[in-house]
Formats: C-alpha cells, structure tokens, sequence
C-alpha cells in the first residue's frame, strides 16, 4: 500500500487515511443527525424544516469529530457518544442560526445558501435555534442511557457544556465581541471598544470563549465518556484550547485576505505575519500535549495541521 | 388559633396559610436564583443585567412552587431540588424573552415594564434568552450533585424537561400559535389557520404544549426527585396537565375581558360561558388527581382554586 507522509498511518492496528477518517466520521455524524432530529413531515414542519435546512447539507463536522475522535484516543468505542457528538454540532448550529439574525450580525448567507431567518423568516429562525440547542440537552440526556455510558459521567458533561457555552463561555465572548464591532453602538448601553483600546488579552478573551470554549468541551466531553485518566482529560481539554484559538485566527485570517474588514481580529490588530506566526505556535503547543498518547494521538495531530492548513 | 376554610389547613402538623405558603417559597426561589445568576457586576454587565432585569422582580414563580410543591408532597425535602426549581423559572423566563421580540409577540412590555430588548436591544435579548435557557440545563447538571438527589433520576428529569419545552413541546406550540395569529401571514411559506378551521381539538393542542408541558414537567420533575412512586408521578403529571390548560384558559379569559382579540383562544371560540365552565372542570380533574395524597395534596388543591379564580 503507498503512504503519503500527510495524510496516512497506523492508529490501532488499522491503515487509516486521514481524508477517509474525516469522512467516515462525518458520514457517521450526518446519519446520527438525521436520525435525531424530527422529520420534516412532522409537524409542525416549518421548525423541522429550519432545523434540517441549518444542519444539513452542513460543513465540516469539527465538533464532533473531535469529541468522536477524543473518545478514540482515550481507549474507548466512539459509537457509543454518538449523541453526544450529535449535540455539540446542534449547539454549533444553533449559535450560527442566531448569530446570523439581523439583530446580530445580519448575514443573509450562510454556507452559500439563505440563512436560516432569510428562508424561514426571523420568528421561525429564532424558535429554530431555540429548538436546536434543546433538542442538544435531550441528546446529552439520552446518550446517559446508553450501554457502557456513565450517568455521573454524562452529568458532568452536561454541566461542563453548559457552562462552555453560557455567559462565562460562548455567549459572553459573542457579547463581547458585538460591543467591540464598530456597527453596534446603535444602542445607547453599549460602549464600542475603540480598536488601540484592544489589547491582545481582550481579544485572545473574546475568541477563547467565543470559539475555543466549544471546542474545547467537545474534547472533554469525548475524554470524560471515553473514560480517560485525570491526565488524559488535561492534555486533550488543553489541545483543545490551543486549536480552539487557532481555529479562530485562521478564520480572522481568511476574512482579512477576502477583504473583509472585521476590526477585532489579530490580523487588524497585529497583521498578517505576526498573526501566521501566532497561529504556528499554536498548533505547535496543541500537537505538544499529545505526546502522551504516542501514536494513537497521530488523528488529532494530523486535525491541528488540517486547521492551519485550510485555505491559507 | 382561628382557622378560615379557605386559607389555611394542617399539612404535615404544620399550620400552613396558603398565601404565606406562596410567600415563603417564593423567598425561598428569589434568593436562590440571586446566587445562581452571575451578578450585574461581572462582566459582560450587560447580559447579566439583562438577564437579571427579566427576572426579577419576577411573577408568581409558580413553576418552581409547583416543583417544590411536587417534591413534598411526595414526602421529601424540597430544599434539595432548588436548583431544578430555579432552572424551570430560568426557562420559564426565556421563553418569554424570546416571545417578546418584534419578531415574535413584538410586545414592548412585560409586567408593566419595558420588555427586554426594548431596555437592552435586540441582540442583547435574544442572547440574554438563550442564556437562561443555557443556564436553566447548568442548573440542572448540578442538581444531581447535590445530597439526597439520584443522579439518574436528575438525568431522566433533564430529557423529560429538554422534551417538553422542544418542538413537541412548548416550541411546536409557540409555532403552531404563530400560524394561527392573523398578524402573521407576513411570510409566504406559513399559511394562516381561518378561525372556523380551529377546532376545539386544534386549540388544546396548541394550549397543551406551549403552556401546560412546561408546568406539568414542574410536577413531574418534583414527584420523580422527590422518589415518588410510579403511581404519585402518573397522578402529579395528570394533575399539571389539567392545570396547565386551565392556566392558559384563564389567560385567555382575562384578555378577552381586557378587551384584547386575540383570536385563537377559547373565549374567541366558545364564548366566555363555556370557557368558564371548560375550566372548571379541568380544575375539578386536576383535583382529582390529588386524591391519592390525601391531607398532603391540599396545598396542591388550593393552587389549583388560586389558578381558577384569579382576576375572574
């Protein structure tokens, strides 16, 4: 069988090409997800409608690949938290679907195609994401039920989710991130951050919390239902936090060589090089804490690269 | 001392005085969700603001009440499921944050004050919303940490609670409840019910889900932490889903009084007569339901008057 150095190794045993390990997941995932969510015959349709038109065909599947793959590296059967991984893309959808509203960022598109309150209108667009982040916590309970699951440990991840993606996590960093865009000072309550008033502490803040935090608790969450060690669980939360950041800086990176002016990034901050240089230290601190895995860790390894990689 | 029929009663040795009773726990609930609420003061301030600002100084808190009620009447101490408690206020809230908003009920107040996003903006009130429905889950998760409390049945308790307020829940409802309001057509793939298509059928399927789920989860969620047996929680659900309609009916009587025409409701249907009479006797089922509690169900009878005679 021919190797490329890139994109092939052994894991477990098992030749694994890593283009063929990321659709195998995302194929997996895809078919969770539509066996979770109500048809769109159901009514009432139009909310089930929204819902799948978010979700599917959908993008890349990071999230829950990575919770899949979490659980792969710690030892464990990643079948088994497949709702789990269902969820984390459900809350990723949901806060795409709500972000997009025009009280929010007002973006007609998504992923080439009408956003969702574009096709569905505003009201439904709302009740959609509402319903998507729900139908996330039904998941996460449900998954507790599951064979070679652990209840307590299912709670736990629960909690860890929810707090990754409330006021202290996720929503705070988009509050955050709305007072600092130069478009929201219509409302009297909120001060705009002027850009030299930025440090690079505030806006490493916004995107740990914004971006990172999710990402980091699908690893947790994979690391705490596969049955990871102590050990285990910190090096790949720690992972985590560094492909979180770095996710978002390649795409603050993307954004500025389209043309896009968004203020608050590294590149309006720093520029492109110092931002590539920034990026590059932090695949190197999130491939670093793999170590511990020795060759099993060589997926997550190869995610790090497909991160910094794409499109720049 | 001096007895009145109505108002007081021994439950558990106690003298209990049903209004005192409602004070208490609401004491009880509005100190714990001050400390389960991030303070004004932590940033971002202007979520937590706005998410302290939608509840408090609050409603009745019949919800938690209802679960605290639940949770005794079963023979345990309610005290170890506050937190439930408060996470069902917390969605209780959020659900009407995100009906407020123009694109929903478009209602520029609430409770004789300014509704969210008029004090806070658009973007701040559809994030403040999906906060405390987050936070709501958070709560959740941490209630199967606590003393006395069965993480599996906290787990069962998070999937029934995530169901009834999903799109076969309260979010169905709120959806079906759009189409049938004549206001909106203003989109072309929803198509408004005429009134004459509404049957009695229609209209307690929509009543159901999005009102009376969410507060029979209260009862059930209460009965099932407090160890009821199978039995107790098939009577305490039964009893919250006849309450649950007579609640929304009561709404709907009082703004038909009120002069408000809103036009899928029942006044709008059958008349304030036979409304009347429909509530009477859904209070007298949910009474019904109590029977197997005995002395320890009257608390429960007296909410179920307090439900049928406000304001009529």
């Amino acid at each position: 069988m021919g190797t490329s150095s890139l994109c092939s190794d052994h894991v477990r045993g098992r030749q694994v090409d890593f283009q063929a390990y990321l659709d195998e997941k995302r194929k997996l995932i895809d078919k969770a997800l539509d066996e979770y969510l109500p048809q769109e015959s159901e009514p009432p349709e139009i909310i089930h409608r929204a819902m799948r038109s978010a979700l599917f065909p959908g993008g890349k599947r990071l999230r829950p690949i990575l919770a899949l793959a979490a659980v792969e590296i710690v030892g464990s059967d990643s079948q088994k938290v497949l709702p789990t991984a269902c969820a984390l893309e459900l809350i990723h959808t949901y806060s795409l679907v709500h972000d997009d509203l025009p009280a929010l960022d007002n973006d007609d598109e998504r992923r080439g195609r009408p956003s969702c309150h574009k096709a569905f209108g505003e009201d439904i667009a709302i009740l959609a994401g509402d319903a998507l982040l729900t139908l996330a916590f039904d998941l996460l309970s449900r998954n507790g039920e599951m064979e070679g699951v652990k209840k307590e440990a299912t709670l736990v991840i629960i909690g860890e989710i929810a707090r990754a993606i409330g006021t202290r996590g996720m929503i705070g960093g988009q509050v955050d991130d709305l007072k600092s865009a130069t478009e929201s000072t219509k409302h009297v309550e909120k001060k705009a951050f002027k850009l030299e008033e930025v440090t690079q502490q505030q806006i490493e803040s916004i995107h740990r919390r914004k971006t990172a935090r999710l990402i980091e608790v699908c690893l947790k969450a994979g690391a705490i239902l596969g049955g990871g060690s102590q050990r285990e669980i910190e090096a790949l939360s720690g992972y985590g936090q560094s492909i979180g950041l770095a996710f978002q800086i390649v795409d603050d990176i993307l954004d500025a060589q389209g043309g896009e002016k968004r203020e608050v990034t590294y590149p309006a901050l720093f520029g492109l090089e110092k931002s590539k240089q920034k990026l590059a230290q932090l695949i190197k601190e999130a491939k670093s804490q793999l170590f511990i895995f020795g060759e099993k860790g060589k997926i997550l390894e190869e995610v790090a690269d497909f991160i910094m990689n794409r499109g720049i």
